[in-house]
């Protein structure tokens, strides 16, 4: 036991100072993560996002997926079109390849310690710090009646993180400042109220994919909110039209194949799209396409999306027919979510002295 | 049974039109308050609130009584003051006559809905109009870095009125403003989704005991939050600190005893306790006193209140070492406010468009 403790091998991973003082991390490695249930998955969301969580899936980390509704309903949102992406999207995670077998996948809503929790944190948060981050500023520039949701969303994102104790959280560069708040929030709990927290720190999913551009304006990137559908090529398109927005996309007067994001970012954008779907690499795509104008290669990167997504597609039809499954996919996530969150809850409800100890247990209940 | 139902008792309690269009009210009426577990009550709030509880209670209203912790920690707390706070708060509504049998009391953070359910409102409410409302504006306006708790509790509060779709509210006048947004949220709630959530109504203790004075300046109410506790009499205040306080009570220059608010409006203020602890009329009261000074009646006064708080202090007293039996009384509290808030919360999150029913039932569950 204590020589494979001691390994070579082991003592490579840990940092040796760090060993000494304390050979159990306070905090163990936990990833959490969100997805909004708003609209469809787009190929720059897969393989930015979900080909990211599938990966560390595959490494084994512990990891939290959460499908955060409550963050949907800042915004206004019909209904109907809300619990029929709700439950999009959890079959397009599972015809991605999240396990929830290996990852906790669930619905937030269907989660009681997130929003106790946020108004726990709110209470040591103040109008200012939220004012002044970047992403409000921004979206309520040009608002007259700012929704509230708006102004408070940080701080649920800090309490969907904090009630997990989670240390790492893989997210966009445009939201590092929220996960600046969480760092605060977690800091001050902690200061004010003993060890609570840990810090959570950020990861980039530092892939050539991160950032698909979009199809008509390498400029921008590929997104949900780009009000022309041709500008990015969701999970569930048909065939047919895959291939006519991959015809169609914008990419220079340069007949030949190569991979220069800087200045041929169309074609390098495809490229990017290619190597994803077809795991080969930039230079051998480069290579083997040495002989196409970018007219030909635009026909087998659409040829190569279609077989990638095609099994997807059919994945998330039959889980689509198969709703008693999503459902209960969804609650044995909650199941477990819950008991986690609900353990940190009541740490915390502890420590802000709203929690009691019973001394004795009675056996009788009152007859109130 | 008919010709109970249609007696003539009955006609006269009852709108004939309103009995023709709809004869059971689409939401029964229902009574909610909240009191904050912060310090001691004084007689002020034993008069204004709870006094008026008890006689609710005794009317058999169906109402639903919290203490409301996470309203308390939108402000800095001490946790073990706080915990403390919640068990004597729950102790002096009993003492005081608040029966666990007859209305539901519990501590507003055993139920989770408030918080869920708080999230969902606030969705649907604006910056603007919360930043409108006097409460904030008053008490936001020397502070530099406001608490996000000040800004965001009146959502909070429409959750706690909300979750239980009760149709009365008591409360003093300057909480008006925040009934009406309650109202608001309501009102657009069921535009947006349909009908909800009744409107709820403001109910005014019109009582003389409503407003007591400062025992210092009788020009101010009675409060907590005034920097003299001479200013008021705590229900827990020993008998020779009530004597202290009732002698040193600011009067007027006239020795008589008459009931004159508006111009003697110490005297007026001793008056009201007197009626109230003894259950006299303010004539009866003048009548007896006829040949007293004010300093021998201010005497009188406090041998009644004496006499009217002792078995309440030893009901207080015997209910705090009795610990397990006081948190026996929150649980059983807070399991009924469970049923009923999440009831309210379900369908919320149905109308929403964030539940899911199964259309079967599967007998095993998924080995996730």
């Amino acid at each position: 036991m204590i020589s494979a403790r001691f390994s070579h091998k082991f003592f490579k991973r840990i940092n040796l100072n760090k060993f000494y003082s304390s050979s159990v991390p306070k905090f163990p490695r936990r990833i959490f993560s969100g997805i909004q249930p708003t609209g469809q998955i787009h190929l720059g969301n897969y393989l930015g996002a979900i080909a990211q969580w599938v990966k560390l899936q595959e490494n084994n980390e512990d990891m939290i997926l959460s499908i955060v509704d409550l963050h949907s309903i800042t915004l206004p949102q019909d209904p109907k079109t809300l619990s029929k992406n709700i439950l999009e999207m959890a079959a397009t995670l599972l015809a991605c390849g999240i396990d929830p077998s290996k990852v906790i996948l669930f619905q937030q809503s269907m989660v009681p310690a997130h929003t106790h929790l946020s108004w726990c944190l709110g209470c040591i948060c103040t109008m200012p710090r939220l004012a002044h981050l970047p992403a409000y500023k921004e979206k309520s520039a040009n608002l007259k009646d700012i929704p509230l949701g708006l102004f408070v969303y940080p701080v649920l994102q800090a309490a969907d993180i904090l009630a997990y104790k989670a240390t790492h959280v893989p997210v966009g560069e445009d939201q590092a400042q929220h996960i600046q708040l969480t760092q605060d929030l977690a800091r001050m709990f902690n200061n004010r109220f003993g060890e609570t927290f840990p810090t959570p720190h950020c990861i980039f999913p530092g892939s050539d994919f991160a950032r698909l551009r979009s199809l008509r304006d390498p400029a921008k990137k590929m997104s949900k909110s780009d009000p022309d559908p041709k500008s990015r090529i969701c999970l569930i398109d048909p065939p047919d039209e895959i291939v006519k927005k991959i015809k169609k996309s914008v990419t220079d007067f340069t007949s030949e194949v190569t991979y220069d994001p800087e200045n041929r970012p169309g074609v390098a954008n495809l490229i990017s799209i290619h190597s994803f779907v077809t795991g080969k690499t930039v230079s051998q795509i480069c290579d083997e396409a040495k002989n196409l104008n970018t007219g030909q290669y635009k026909l087998q990167v659409a040829d190569a999306v279609v077989s990638h997504v095609a099994p997807i597609q059919k994945k998330i039809s039959d889980l689509l027919h198969n709703q008693d499954f999503l459902l209960q996919v969804l609650e044995s996530g909650a199941e477990k979510a819950t008991e986690i969150s609900e353990a940190t809850l009541q740490e915390v409800k502890d420590k802000l002295g709203l929690q009691f100890k019973r001394k004795t247990v009675h056996k009788h209940k009152l007859n109130l």
